[in-house]
């Protein structure tokens, strides 16, 4: 699946030779903070989107602000492309690197400058490992909300360019709602500080736009976020049902009812044997889908939630019904559903990790359109989602070692996402859209949505220079992908020649 | 307080006389939904900021989709500003109409056009009352949260151009929060859908951008609001302290303690007294300040988080804590609060109303502050407060009749507003920018920050014909309102010359 990646297309052309710039960038840089020898390229030629390998042409390690300021003001200067990378976990290949482009790995900003209990924030550096930031703040009984699955490894400054969410983002909200501030510099190098500690801030809402543009607009060198007191009480419901549209509508009854659960996850029974066979979570192999129902709050307000969702989940056609009779049960609960990836990977010689999201109540109708893609596509499909917001990561099993199947694998993944935008949904969950899906943005959106963004970028970025061929394609790639829709023969508008 | 509006610095001048555009103005519009006599004007010259009046040049009624394609379109080609006006009760002016400009008010898109219990979702035109929304709503059991004290009368169309909030956004969030789709029209007169009923929409997220944008980057004609499920039991509790420090502490108190309650408002006394003297809420005339707290969820959960709260007033010093006993006891209660602003208007000939928001830990520190202040200029401020997020009302009470008085509110409201920043928060709460603190932008924001702002504006209205001299300063006005911070020596820049 690797990707030839069209710099003519999609990215800037290096004006310099390599030479040169590494010989510039060393009178910028500590010896130590410039990689250029093949050997030390190669950990960096991916992300977590393993498919997609590009080695760089160097990679810069910057310590320091006035580093990141020098690098950035150097790169807009000789019109060399520039991608920013965190923890390297993500998915979607946001952080894949450009032949001829600048990597800047952001790993030496580590460091937790601040935690302050009365007023419940942290201040760290983008470098910083999600979970770090819980586990600082924990003596003080409080901890940040977002938890991706890779949250022992991945940084807040990614988290930051994707907006990651997580298994209980349903209540406490993805990455944007989690954070007050962000300090950025621009491809010119100046210090920008977007966002406020107060509720909200005046003037256009720079922070939002700024969550999740994919490295896109500048590049993060502080994050405040907000930290949230720790549930006095946290409780799991597992839920078996004897089929997934059963699951889907107790999903509904329960968010409609106006119980927010804390995390409500769906799996359905290829999943379920896949995870039980491997962690032993206690998951009922029989059942044609489970669903985990986590309530936090005050003690008695989660028993009492508890028995609410109880009866919900009753009426809604559950066969059986149990709560984690303990804390270790309750952690064994959620390491099926955690470990239902890699699960996965041991019944199947690959698998492709589909991020999509839907409206809740099409739900039934997106499983059952995937069983029929499934049978036309003659690959399996396991599924596994955070059901409560409508995330879907359907698995596609297939084994590249046969011919035609990794080509089937990726056309059915198309389909599948092509059937969550038809029923009013998107192409991203909360994986982003990276390198992966910049073809189904030509799917998801008109010519004319695709101009704003281009304008929105060229107004922080008017040379293209920061993360080219992610997140946001091109008009002509759309054209050439045929998903174009097009809006008063914008193709052949001038500005054009400028995306 | 009127102001002279200075377009040659703030807008585009007209290239047409008045008489050509009323006459081209009638091939696209009914002669009914086209307003140019002086009698017909005089209604729109304000809105809920009446020191600031400007009689419009021509108000337009758009009654459909294609009319405000139209009256855009045409705008763009002659180069007339335009100012889209809602129900007109903004406080900070943003629907101030332009002497040269255009002023289309939304009015007659009055239609609820679908409510979806089941995705619990309503979708409305921009003209339809706030309250109107939770009233279709209710038959299904689900109403709108955001709750600005206006919703008897605001339209929606103007809570998504100033991101309105109300007594329950702390726990329900602002409008940004609750609303998932909106349909705009661009100064070329293109139809685009921002965000999706997904959770995470990918690309940059231009419908948090666009919300609170206050009518500069485009005229919304259709919004998908999220609808919640009604809460089974609401209480609420009336606290009394001796001292204002000590209620505010008690807020710290109550969120640290991870209840969020569905509001958390604070008076002085001033304002007690004021509210009492007008509404007889049974409020405690004697006590420095006092808070409201109110509780919403399932009946046993609200039971249990009202004994907890109790608790923690009473650690913090509360001297008497009231529950109200009964629906009619909380109507009162509430009525007290909601009525402050009138309440104040009965113990002094005029009132300023401030809007700004500080971190919660500064409260004491600005109260403290503000009291100074008063002492300062000799004038009382009765002080009202979302305390739960930090959002500040301080009433300045005045006598416009008394020479000098005027101009002592206006400079005391400016020094507020200065400390507010000083804290680290911010102008503006909820109110919005509007005309009323574009000078104080400048205090709020370096040049570097606002150049942004502007960029992002020229994406989308690059000649600045949408709502020009609202929300965001050109760096002339603030060079001469004397706040400029001078970055990098910005004000001789190039691009200076288009802002």
């Amino acid at each position: 699946m690797t990707y030839a990646y069209d710099e003519q297309i999609d990215g800037p052309l290096v004006t310099h030779d390599k030479v040169t710039i590494v010989h510039e960038l060393q009178a910028l840089l500590p010896r130590l903070q410039l990689l250029h020898e093949a050997e030390d390229l190669r950990p960096f030629e991916c992300d977590g989107l393993s498919a997609y390998r590009i080695t760089p042409m160097l990679v810069a390690l910057p310590s320091s602000v006035d580093e990141v300021q020098a690098l950035l003001k150097y790169a807009n200067t000789r019109g060399v492309a520039v991608v920013a990378r965190g923890a390297g976990t993500g998915l979607s290949g946001g952080a894949l690197p450009l032949e001829k482009g600048i990597l800047l790995v952001m790993s030496r900003f580590n460091r937790i400058l601040e935690i302050d209990p009365e007023a419940s924030i942290g201040r760290v550096q983008p470098g910083v490992r999600n979970l770090a930031i819980s586990q600082a703040a924990a003596p003080h009984g409080l901890y940040y909300a977002p938890d991706p699955s890779s949250q022992i490894a991945c940084s807040i400054g990614g988290n930051v360019a994707e907006n990651a969410g997580g298994v209980h983002c349903l209540k406490y909200g993805l990455t944007v709602h989690n954070i007050l501030r962000v300090e950025i510099i621009t491809i010119e190098g100046e210090r920008i500080t977007l966002g406020s500690e107060a509720p909200d801030s005046p003037g256009f809402d720079l922070l939002a736009l700024f969550t999740g543009s994919e490295g896109l607009l500048g590049v993060v060198t502080e994050v405040t976020v907000k930290l949230l007191t720790k549930p006095q009480s946290t409780k799991v419901l597992l839920a078996s049902f004897d089929n997934v549209e059963e699951a889907g509508n107790a999903v509904a009854r329960i968010i409609a009812e106006g119980v927010i659960p804390g995390g409500l996850e769906m799996m359905d029974n290829l999943a379920i044997r896949a995870a039980e066979d491997f962690i032993h979570a206690g998951y009922p192999i029989d059942a044609e889908a489970l669903l985990l129902c986590e309530v936090d709050g005050a003690e008695s307000d989660v028993n009492e939630d508890c028995e609410r969702v109880e009866i919900l989940l009753r009426a809604a056609g559950a066969t059986d019904i149990r709560l984690a009779a303990n804390e270790a049960e309750r952690q064994r609960f959620w390491a099926g559903r955690k470990n239902a990836f890699p699960a996965v990977g041991r019944i199947s010689p690959d698998y492709y990790c589909m991020d999509g999201s839907i409206p809740r109540r099409e739900l039934a109708k997106v499983l059952r359109g995937i069983a029929d893609l499934s049978s036309q596509y003659q690959l399996r499909v396991a599924n596994v989602f955070h059901a409560g917001d409508g995330n879907m990561h359907p698995l596609i099993l297939f084994d590249a070692n046969t011919p035609g199947e990794t080509e089937r694998a990726e056309a059915i993944g198309a389909r599948i996402l092509e059937l969550c935008v038809e029923v009013g949904g998107s192409i991203t969950g909360e994986h982003g859209v990276g390198r992966e899906k910049i073809n189904q943005m030509c799917a998801q959106f008109s010519s004319g949505e695709l101009m704003f963004f281009h304008s929105v970028k060229a107004a922080f970025d008017p040379s293209g220079l920061l993360n080219p061929g992610k997140n946001v394609p091109t008009l002509h790639r759309c054209a050439e992908f045929g998903s174009m829709h097009i809006h008063h023969g914008v193709l052949s508008h001038p500005e054009l020649e400028r995306f």
